[in-house]
């Protein structure tokens, strides 16, 4: 891969939707850089010493915190977590002091879970450190939507002329926001597909088609992403029964014989088995779930990693500007 | 700042009251010197590599427990998270069992937070290891004391004549006890002022003048620390009614009308937004509370650093009277 | 000690049933030769720097995974804590999912504690990565039986002969488990005392003797092994009442009268004081207990040293037999 020379000069990763097609490749070249780090025997690079990145999770989350601490770690980072309990009648108000201790306490990184959108932005426009965002309400979840795209990538060789089908609850779900953006900046055509209760508000807005069957495009794909059936997420209800949700929109062995040898298959995790996949398929030769993982680390690797070098570039401006 | 040269024997930090001037001003001073760590590109000093530090925290706390790990990480020390489930019944027991099995482990330093004032003193007399008091009931909270004079003295130069009112429920604070003592043994006049509930018993033996109005005292002072209204700790309500407190303690941007132009807002978060304290006050002109927090860490590392020092200073005295 | 040269080739540490005498001597010796990193004034060898352990408790331990951590921290590894919320329903499919996201995000080592007994094996059936039991059900806690076994020797030079009584809830505890096999293959002679409903079933199985009453045995014992009683664990209760259960099997000041002079006692912690054991007997110049403690930390860096040898031995192996 010839990775393209431009100059990195943001210091917060808040979604995708904000982002060139140039600079999601330049951080997917990054990240096949480091990739190199974790095959090593020592997987360490020195990278970040002396920095410290903030794992500020408002919602519960093991997979995602994980993954930026191993990044964090073999970057040479130090982290730490902070977790605040908030009330629900001063959410603002608390997000906006914890993020002025944080700056007060010198810390660098701050990596932001919580379920308002938006509350990212927020941060970033009100503290100095870095902000990399970790999933934001239903708003976006960029590094998902990164390693999404690097992981296709990486076995199809570009995303041109793809077609990938995004399936389930897109109206609950930040995956997908990033992922629309991502794969179609990068030429992918993207298909939505699920019942129409599970579609979004103003979805002919977003730069994708819409299907209601499966059966329909399957067919067509190159690449399936199924997203996790999150309960948590819905307040009643959208669909009559699980089973039914699973017999139109899960992903089977018989659905799979209609589709392409070479489909993709991926899901952001955990997966409910037997629901939104089979277990057949999630452990098939085309599922490619646990490499969305590995490459997860050296995706976050590099976005750490960038958005250090953003706050450097604009700390030097700043210095340039000031004499 | 010329450093006097003193030699520090301490392994502990128990309370400020068991230390002199120039002891306190010996750990103002270290700090001042490990301030310049957290200024660099690389934030790290080798100091304490090797060496494990224990945050022992017998009540929640984000700040402080961060503000230590920081501290301890800057020094390149590991930190172990040891939260220990307390019974009511036993709690001595467990806390002395606690401290023999940490002790067997070779951890260094022990940092523990206890509901029970007197804990740490306890843990010290029982454990070879180094303990700092990271607050104990009511009784002190020493690292919040040194940085609040820390503060001071960074902007006032010295607290030499200064006149310091600590405002609210002195009763409770264990951040006012160590206040008193910082403050007074550094020459400032201190004045608590609050209703007649939330003074402590005994107040007339405290080195401190007491006024029962904010409005007949906030012409005259240098500076002034707010304290926390910690509803959690107080039983029955104290106070007819939070508005009322509000109305006659909170610092309002009108009250601050009345106070010196230069006057220094401090409080040791977090922030009851409006209630002890308006908005504008917290983020205004005056306000330091941010300055406490940054301080925060140059002193505890300060305090770290020391008491190792301390410990090694005995090791090498034993040492010596056992040949 | 002469050190026995053996090629260690287990990458996984699951139980002790499955290793040899000179297995686990040869444990016994790399971790004398740990010992010594902890009495450094920088208590850190290099030897695990970039790699990564994981902490998969799914049951409540600060001592056990204090104690790994240390160890790990001390080989200059990255810990991981990642503590995974079960569904009673989904227990086999969450672990194995969980195992295969640690797989790929490239972890080296999983310390697991789990309440289903076998969890450590199935683990190490599924992944690629080391797998170090920290006790499973009732089945086996092999680092307790080995820091056990290396606190006797240390102190008896050889078990070789010894008698020793494990005494309490035989048949919910998997340190006895662990003890058995370890001292059994020592040299030791094991007797098992407690009610006959607290003695394992097929007892008959095991290598070792049986006894009711603690009253006839204490005076053979070179070394006496106090079982914690696991309330928690037990459904009804299987004694009737803790003061006759303590009447009949505490091991009191009196009861300590009749036993050998140089006897050794234990205790795997916490202690019940006044229950399984009267505080002058756990405090008293007989209790190597705390130093059990110490032990555990050389022990598990050295179990956590040679699994990581053992993968390198298989990987090594394995590239060959792929030439």
């Amino acid at each position: 891969m010839n990775k393209k020379q431009i100059i990195w000069k943001h210091k917060h990763l808040i979604g995708l939707r904000d982002f060139s097609r140039e600079e999601i490749e330049y951080i997917l070249d990054t990240a096949h850089g480091f990739e190199e780090v974790s095959t090593r025997n020592i997987k360490k690079a020195p990278t970040l010493r002396g920095k410290v990145v903030v794992n500020l999770f408002f919602e519960d989350s093991t997979r995602t915190r994980n993954s930026f601490t191993l990044a964090a770690n073999r970057l040479s980072a130090d982290v730490i977590e902070f977790t605040e309990k908030v009330s629900s009648t001063s959410k603002g108000e608390t997000l906006l002091d914890t993020a002025r201790n944080l700056e007060a306490m010198g810390i660098d990184i701050v990596v932001i879970r919580h379920s308002a959108g938006g509350a990212p932005k927020f941060l970033s426009r009100n503290i100095n450190a870095c902000v990399v965002n970790a999933g934001d309400g239903c708003c976006e979840h960029p590094t998902q939507g990164l390693l999404d795209v690097y992981t296709i990538r990486k076995i199809k060789d570009s995303l041109e002329g793809l077609k990938i089908a995004i399936v389930g609850d897109i109206a609950h779900s930040r995956v997908a926001r990033s992922d629309i953006y991502a794969m179609t900046k990068l030429g992918a055509e993207v298909i939505l597909v699920g019942p129409p209760t599970l579609m979004p508000a103003k979805v002919e807005q977003l730069p994708v088609k819409v299907s209601y069957s499966l059966d329909d495009v399957i067919g067509q794909l190159d690449v399936i992403n199924m997203l996790r059936i999150q309960f948590e997420r819905m307040g009643v209800n959208p669909f009559p029964s699980v089973k039914e949700y699973s017999h139109y929109f899960g992903l089977t062995v018989d659905r799979m014989k209609k589709a392409k040898k070479d489909i993709l298959v991926m899901h952001p995790g955990p997966i409910n088995r037997g629901l939104e996949m089979e277990s057949e398929v999630a452990d098939g030769p085309n599922s490619v779930i646990l490499r969305q993982v590995t490459n997860g680390l050296a995706v976050r690797m590099a976005v750490l990693f960038l958005v250090n070098q953003g706050a450097m570039m604009q700390d030097k401006k700043e210095r340039l500007e000031g004499q």
